[in-house]
């Protein structure tokens, strides 16, 4: 991001505008302080691409009546520790919070909860979910597949979402632990900022459509389609194949949602899907309480133990040493809480025309 | 394995040696005949690094009364859908299914059921376990640690071990989805057979003891470390590092078990850990039940139209296409079922050798 100019905001600043713009289009004011906290979290924690860059695309599917700005969330199915909910084809970010929360509920009683949830939408960051769990001193999950852009191993066609997965450990003193990875090489943002800069890609990422590796950029947007984790299979590309589907099959055909091909677009622009083998996309969550297996401070005790050990390892040449899950996103919410989110100018531009579409004022 | 010397037998005459040794050395003949089961089901599926190539190493910790032969295995703590027990330094291949057993039971009355391990060793596959949950027509989890074998990213200790995670899902008439997987880019196996045959290992597998990358065997032998799924930044060996964390965290830190470096050697040989933080180390089940968030039948159905899916993919240039997980190690069964196990020479030898010690037949 560094050589690409940015103008910068305060997080709230932002987060007053998105909750606002969502009222303008019909969300209760909870719901839309609710979506404002999972987009504006994207932000302050680094994830530029899952942030506010994406309420133009929200705000148009809403617009247009693609996703109901008043959903109606249902109970389909549930046992003491799972349940499956119908998201109403709500905004990923209503819906999400929701479902996760239950997740949360079923643990307090059952020792773990688990959530499937279909006809739903994007949710934002898996990353926004699991720090929930964290703060009732339990294990958070959070899983949501997307639309297809990623190839399988030795297949050509984009057919699985970056489908990413997230969990996260609660420290006692240290920071929290948080995993929250796409399940593919690297994301698609990054190809974007590549082509933005006339860079090329590292071998591994991606290919043409024509099934063969690239390094240039516009080959993933002219039809192809990215990599799942571990590039090929002398590197284990089956295995980030293999995380893809478990993540596409818990949140999709678990759920009762489409899955794999027939995820629908997020862009309202994109071609839809040719099949429908559920409702909408699906998420997953799940939480544990920790002392449903051991005494809670005792476990936050070994969590700051394996931060520490893990922080004092020997580097390897040419860097700093290993950091733990969570540390790259936690610096960036330090400095970005004190100094502002940096947007690069489209971004702004976005914002500045919702703000005239809907009369929002956005400084 | 191809160019290497092998004899062939019959996975029924392995699992019955397996079974009279585990008896010869005080094992009870339910649990030889159970820990015979995981071992040998690792040399049908084709892993052959986890089957009775490990019978000398699990012999002699046995023998030498580093790991108990009549464990009573403990619950330590319990809600409706989470348990602990202490495996009593039991073999993982007699502590794993019962622990496996009790996930499901739980499954069966709160919809899921996890189980933490600790004080256990090593055991055996991940895909085992969670093709035992699939009969009964849930979704099976199976994570374990083990000794430190993979540096984290940016580090060059052996830090973490190669730490399995596996998930199976049902299909109806297709056969199921197994995804059993290392957290490392490669498996060590692939190493020793490497240095066995006189080749360089790719790129992106191992560094050597001064953290720079390798692609000769005998440096990871000589104190250098395998590289976490992604292998580095640029590809995403981040992600790799953050599973192996997850798998370390459930298994050993949840459960009071030994994590990361501190997890004790497999083979008696090897260097004990510097330091102890909990017991043994430590193995992580799961079950849901399907009809816990939808028709099992339902959800069976969509996972036979997902194979079909991805098998119908266009395959990239120079493949036959997207396999599904699992295809290898059930297509590894179906051959070595009629024709018997090949097992290298030096196998063989170990084999004998404990026939000669025991006193059990071995043809």
């Amino acid at each position: 991001m560094d050589s690409v100019a940015t103008k910068t905001f305060p997080a709230e600043a932002l987060h007053e505008f998105c909750a606002r713009v969502f009222i303008y289009f019909g969300l209760s004011k909870s719901d839309a302080t609710q979506a404002a906290d999972v987009l504006v979290a994207a932000d302050l924690r680094g994830i530029d691409s899952h942030g506010v860059a994406r309420m133009s695309s929200y705000v148009g599917q809403v617009s247009e009546g693609l996703i109901n700005p008043k959903p109606q969330i249902k109970l389909l199915r549930s046992t003491p520790s799972t349940a499956t909910v119908d998201g109403d084809n709500g905004l990923g970010l209503v819906v999400g919070p929701r479902a996760n929360q239950m997740a949360i509920d079923l643990a307090e009683k059952a020792g773990a909860g688990w959530v499937a949830v279909m006809n739903t939408n994007h949710y934002g960051i898996a990353g926004y979910y699991v720090l929930k769990a964290v703060a009732h001193d339990m294990i958070g999950w959070a899983m949501t597949n997307t639309s297809p852009i990623v190839a399988p191993l030795w297949g050509m066609e984009r057919m699985l979402g970056t489908n990413p997965i997230a969990i996260a450990f609660p420290g006692k003193n240290e920071p929290p632990i948080v995993i929250d990875m796409a399940t593919c090489t690297a994301a698609y943002g990054k190809i974007e900022m590549a082509l933005r800069k006339g860079e090329k890609i590292p071998e591994g990422w991606a290919m043409d459509d024509r099934g063969y590796g690239t390094t240039d950029p516009a080959d993933v947007m002219a039809g192809g389609a990215l990599l799942p984790l571990g590039s090929d299979r002398e590197r284990g590309g089956h295995k980030g194949y293999g995380l893809a589907i478990m993540v596409d099959l818990l949140s999709g055909a678990l759920s009762g949602a489409n899955w794999g091909p027939f995820a629908p677009s997020f862009a309202v622009a994109q071609a839809l899907p040719t099949r429908s083998v559920g409702k909408g996309i699906g998420h997953f969550f799940g939480a544990m309480r920790i002392d449903g297996f051991i005494d809670a401070d005792v476990f936050k005790s070994q969590v700051d133990d394996y931060v520490r050990v893990f922080r004092a390892a020997k580097p390897a040449p040419g860097t700093t040493g290993p950091l733990l899950p969570g540390d790259p996103e936690r610096e960036a919410e330090r400095i970005r809480r004190d100094n502002g989110v940096p947007l690069i100018l489209p971004v702004v531009e976005e914002l500045r025309a919702i703000s005239k579409s809907t009369g929002v004022p956005f400084h």
